[in-house]
């Protein structure tokens, strides 16, 4: 070949990229993420991270001890041991034993640990079922929307179209549900799966009841789709009474069905710098005629172990120590080992709650309103105007507070008067400074609408 | 809606699932780790793992001090400090400039820190890399083959098609990389990208020697094309003298055309188990007029930190301090902390090609042949009968050794008479053994080949 010399230094176009790196879903996660880097002093009611007041990084070394003595006592071979936290590993992980324990212990799901993938954060667990689930342009995935920003990009990088069902009071629209699914399927799409957060929602906070559930795992089923349900948050409930539940049961423990992908997350409830989750994935998978070479037909959990396997080989063997050291050191329970941190949630909650009633009496502001969940991380809040990204910009620069559009949950660019307040890494007093912060940008906010109302109707008038 | 009662339990269909799924290259990782599974005390010449014999689960911790104390230093803050090790973190990483000083010392690569995206292995690093190079049907990578089984799954699962180029005695055909090109263009596909491992390659064990890295360098400027650059083995070549170099500088360290993509791994040099990995990806993106909200226009690294968001939202950051700790505690020098290691790969490395001499010498075999590679973990030898699963298996159960059959690198089901032999996880005992035991199944074959070969010139005769 003959060479010309280098050119200029090789230039990529965005448009020459995958699609989901235009998507309003990629800008909307960079403008959240960056907004937060730019005002650092201004009090966030927007991140929903965990309380960091009981932060410990002694005890991570503990918990990898504990689960190290756990494998001593497994393996009884010091070299295995090593081999196990530090070689290479299994590609489903190496603490799928003690989920299915804790699965049993805190949510009454008996899991074989065989159908356990453990992932790179309840994240990958999404990605690897949704690019499992994506055969053709064909696939769909169904989600309630206003849903989680994660799921939005999940879809948009596997090229799944997510088609919206619509929220309900009781969480879920259940006929709205039937209608976009047989939409879809006339349109000759195949939706393949729901996800759904049962538990105190993101954004919205709101839980299904037993009764929903039911409804919902038996449309799943009439349906003829999965329900990909994931619960981050279910641990936060109120605290239950001696002889009371923690909340309804999960969406898999009612699964008679075989319906339900449970993705499960430690970022909340274990530590969020493991990166832990997992995919509780049953659902037998029929290679055609051609059994597997050990005789058994595989789960849709080998198959995600297939594809974790091209895509990130398997989860830091040292990251699952942690996660199963505090599983070990609480008898698999995350509802014990919660203990303080829910308290700090409720305690949070509450506080906002009577901030906000406060703050905005109904008799003054009747068109500020929110919702009132019983747990988890987010209240829903509606004001009397657009609350779009320039008005965070200029909360975040005038009035030091930060919140969520929530547009950015609906994965389009239309902007809607509602947002997301989370209280999960915050003091009461930081909740009442930037209680006030907002209150003083809603009431600056109202004003001017009145005062445009006010004109308008001098002009018609 | 109506419900008819539950249905059976939801089963999937293979045929309904992403088609990575049930590909040759799928089916070709299932069945590599299944049969180690199977026959756990078969001597394996095939596993590509690190040496364990200096494994040290408490090296761990002291580099996670090591690295909280350089937290420590930089921030001055226990709850920084404590936020940084455990909360959510920063998408691209938090040893970005750990690693950039690494690349300065070792590799004489002046990366910028804002470039470089830490990632769960050098595998996600490449399918982040890949997807963000797949806009749609018509994008396609180019790779030397055989090649890494890795890369083959990555493509498969960004649905890229991957163009194999004709390997060559120096490590590439690069007049055959120009044809696939041009024939690639010609039929309406988009070449984006050359993956190649430039430094004792997976499965070959070749090395590219200064000059082709430049011609190769200087045809992807000319084809427009950029390089993917895999240096998972690079620090295992020969011990440097005083005087010398420890070889060819990286295809990276040589880019003046920022044609290089830059893709590192700490599994061999750093501990497997932390799964740690980045891209260096410094190519600016055009996003067509609109720059960034911080006024600059931003590079594919930011392009794969969104993707990243998208998949695994960031890297477990305590499994980056065990890193960041090794990197600190060793000057940055991964070939200083090496020493020991690359003594032990260079003496199991002379061990095999001597004991393949001893056992296979030219007047007696003249048909079995093999490669010299002066570093690395792989050799790959020319056996004269085909070897493929069905012999594995019979190697594995009947002389008990394993090694891969070649064909797996090919992405095709095609078997081939070349096998690649691993000896990094081994002692030169376990070599000696290994190599009996191959030279019973080698002999065993040749005699079946020498007789089939007399009974058809007797029937034809």
């Amino acid at each position: 070949m003959k060479s010309h010399g280098f050119p200029a230094v090789a230039r990529l176009a965005l448009a020459d990229l995958h699609a989901s790196l235009g998507s309003p879903v990629s800008e909307s996660m960079n403008f959240l993420n960056e907004i937060a880097h730019r005002f650092p002093d201004a009090i966030s009611l927007a991140a929903g991270r965990p309380y960091e007041g009981f932060f410990d990084v002694d005890a991570v070394y503990r918990y990898v001890e504990t689960f190290r003595a756990h494998l001593m006592a497994t393996l009884g071979d010091e070299t295995q041991v090593n081999r196990t936290l530090l070689q290479y590993g299994r590609t489903k992980g190496i603490i799928h034993e003690l989920i299915a324990e804790h699965l049993r212990v805190d949510e009454g799901i008996a899991a074989d640990p065989e159908s356990i993938v453990v992932t790179v954060g309840c994240q990958e667990a999404l990605y690897l079922t949704l690019r499992a689930l994506r055969r053709d342009d064909r696939d769909a995935l169904l989600a309630v929307v206003p849903s989680y920003v994660g799921v939005h990009g999940a879809a948009q990088l596997a090229d799944m179209p997510l088609l919206p069902v619509k929220d309900a009071p009781e969480g879920i629209d259940l006929d709205d549900l039937a209608d976009v699914v047989h939409d879809a399927r006339a349109a000759g799409l195949r939706p393949r799966a729901l996800y759904v957060i049962p538990d105190f929602a993101n954004p919205s906070g709101t839980s299904l009841s037993s009764g929903v559930r039911q409804r919902l795992l038996e449309a799943a089923a009439a349906l003829d789709i999965l329900v990909l349900e994931d619960n981050p948050y279910g641990t936060f409930g109120p605290e239950p009474g001696a002889f009371e539940a923690a909340g309804p049961p999960t969406l898999k423990a009612l699964d008679r069905a075989g319906r339900v992908v449970y993705l499960g997350s430690f970022a909340k409830t274990g530590i969020p710098g493991a990166r832990i989750g997992y995919a509780l994935a049953e659902q037998p998978v029929d290679s055609g005629g051609e059994a597997d070479s050990d005789g058994r037909g595989g789960t849709l959990a080998d198959q995600l172990a297939k594809i974790k396997s091209m895509l990130t080989v398997n989860t830091s063997p040292i990251a699952q120590a942690v996660i199963g050291g505090k599983l070990l050191e609480n008898g698999y329970s995350l509802r014990t080992a919660n203990v303080r941190e829910r308290k700090v949630y409720q305690t949070n909650l509450a506080h906002l709650l009577d901030g906000l009633a406060a703050r905005f009496p109904a008799h003054r502001t009747p068109h500020v309103m929110w919702n009132a969940p019983t747990g988890g991380f987010f209240v829903l809040l509606t004001v009397p105007f657009t609350a779009d990204d320039q008005l965070l910009e200029h909360s975040a620069r005038e009035h030091r507070v930060l919140w969520t559009p929530v547009h950015h949950f609906y994965a389009d660019a239309r902007p809607r008067n509602q947002i997301r307040l989370s209280f999960s890494h915050l003091s009461p007093q930081e909740i009442d400074t930037g209680l006030d912060r907002l209150a003083d940008l809603i009431h600056e906010r109202t004003q001017k609408v009145t005062d445009v109302d006010q004109a308008r109707q001098g002009s018609t008038a």
